[in-house]
């Protein structure tokens, strides 16, 4: 109990693809892509890497919490799909943001779309154990790098976005987190090639799994089986009742899936903050991108309780209860 | 302070190749390639996959612990390369460990070659705040689909394997960790194809980055400039003095490497654990495996001060002072 935010930003991408292009490509009415998905417009990267979008979000939240990069007790890089495999993701932030001689450490965490609750638990354990002062949480993704734009499922269900936060000691805190994962569901969500499974000699295979695949359908079953226990327990834990909770930040997933949390465990819709209209699901970014434009839009004052939630690949059901 | 570590266990690659194999492949005189790199033998996979060898290691640590994989709090992925890119290395050795529907949370963190104690520092934090009883940390890495055999300087060094130890509540605990990152040396150790920055579709761009690239002279001149100071920070946080650490496990970067540590900080060579003999620098799976010989050479017994400690892409300074 020993948390704040200090500032967060965003990084858009460059380029803005309304949901009108997909009801073309995929030769559907028009109207269709935003009420399937929920989506009206996500942004795609036109050159720019995850650690350029993930650096320009730093830069833009360290200017704002005024403070220098050097100030950082760590950087934490929290995406759901890294730029490259080696070196992680926060080492070539901090190389972009200056930081290459300073010893700062850099590390990433990783749960897909849940990952930036991981880094914000890690960062709130050492902020309150006395070892780390501020902290910059980073999450970028680029989704357009392995979309299928004709999959009607994800093509335009997904956006490119960098978010980053900086955390700090304070008043505020983490007061429950947790994350539980239900590997039955492991190829709910699925991103073959990347890793040492298919390396680039054996490229036939390589290729056949270079795309994103999604069961939407068996996602949302085990997220619509467990989601009900795993909210009162999360609320159990922090001592938090229902109707008390000021603000819920989702992870973006999809419309279906938002529409699902909120009527599963009964929450005030005024309360859950939707961003998914405005961007797409961005992977690993909606949430910070989320709470950012939470904090933007003033609904985050001293004080209030904030339950961040989201599903993700694994599948994995991920809350925080955060007091600001 | 309230840790143990209860079990670990290796898993070993099917195929052994002995420097022989190297030394007439790169056209050298017999015996270069163990003189070299400090490598009498390393093992590569005949078909598992990283997570078959993450989930033969921790399947037998389980067992030797004498738990169930059911009585896990988590399970924590600690590779230096993921098997794939979705989902996390961590969800599929849970998938195999037949825990799909047991909600265990299941997780990565990466800093390449140190990932190891990343995990161990955050299970750690977790076990000492009561919120985890058990935990399974599990690395293994498949250096081969990135390999250039050809190399000099990286086909002979690495090896595939994996390793995995199971954490619970105990006498011991972490008296210190520290991690130090110097991303001017970020292209000291680089492996470009595998993330959202040269996606499939680019197939050229791809290639070009395949490879895993080493510049050993980069990452050394890092890792020297460095590590002494390094050294005493960490030690004075646990407030240790250098001849009362019962055991220095380091990661196995190369033989150089090993030298130049035991020179620098002037460690007592008889306290130095190595396994770089005998399989290689496995990547991630080096700390693990060399704390789990360690263990099985009965070097670690109750109430024993274990140093582990190096260095890894980034170029990262890692270490941990552990008391067992």
């Amino acid at each position: 109990m020993s948390l704040t935010i200090l500032a967060g930003a965003e990084a858009q991408a460059a380029r803005s693809v309304t949901s009108d292009w997909f009801d073309r490509r995929l030769n559907r009415p028009a109207g269709w892509a935003e009420a399937t998905t929920g989506v009206a417009v996500r942004r795609f990267v036109d050159g720019e890497t995850a650690s350029d979008l993930g650096t320009r979000a730093g830069a833009e939240a360290l200017a704002r919490a005024g403070l220098r990069a050097e100030d950082l007790s760590a950087v934490i890089g929290a995406s759901g799909v890294g730029e490259q495999p080696i070196p992680a993701f926060a080492v070539l932030v901090h190389r972009k943001l200056g930081l290459g001689n300073s010893g700062i450490p850099a590390f990433d965490m990783n749960a897909t779309c849940l990952s930036f609750l991981l880094a914000l638990h890690h960062a709130a354990l050492m902020i309150a154990a006395g070892e780390w002062q501020h902290v910059l949480i980073v999450s970028a993704d680029i989704a357009s790098a392995a979309l299928d734009p004709d999959d009607p499922e994800t093509g335009p269900l997904f956006g490119d976005g960098g978010a980053a936060v900086v955390l700090g000691p304070g008043p505020g805190g983490v007061e429950a987190f947790s994350l539980r994962t239900y590997s039955t569901g492991a190829e709910a969500a699925w991103l073959g090639a990347g890793g040492s499974r298919l390396p680039a000699r054996d490229l036939p295979a390589l290729l056949a799994e270079a795309t994103f695949r999604m069961d939407g359908r068996a996602a949302f079953r085990v997220a619509s089986d467990h989601i009900g226990p795993f909210f009162e327990d999360l609320l159990a834990r922090a001592g938090w009742q229902r109707d008390k909770i000021d603000l819920i930040v989702p992870h973006q997933a999809s419309g279906r899936a938002l529409d699902l949390m909120v009527r599963r465990l009964r929450l005030d819709p005024a309360r859950v903050m939707r961003t998914l209209h405005d961007g797409g699901n961005l992977v690993a970014t909606s949430l910070p991108t989320t709470l950012i434009r939470a904090m933007e839009a003033g609904r985050t004052p001293p004080g209030s309780r904030v339950l961040l939630i989201g599903t993700g690949a694994g599948v994995s059901l991920g809350g925080v209860c955060l007091t600001l």
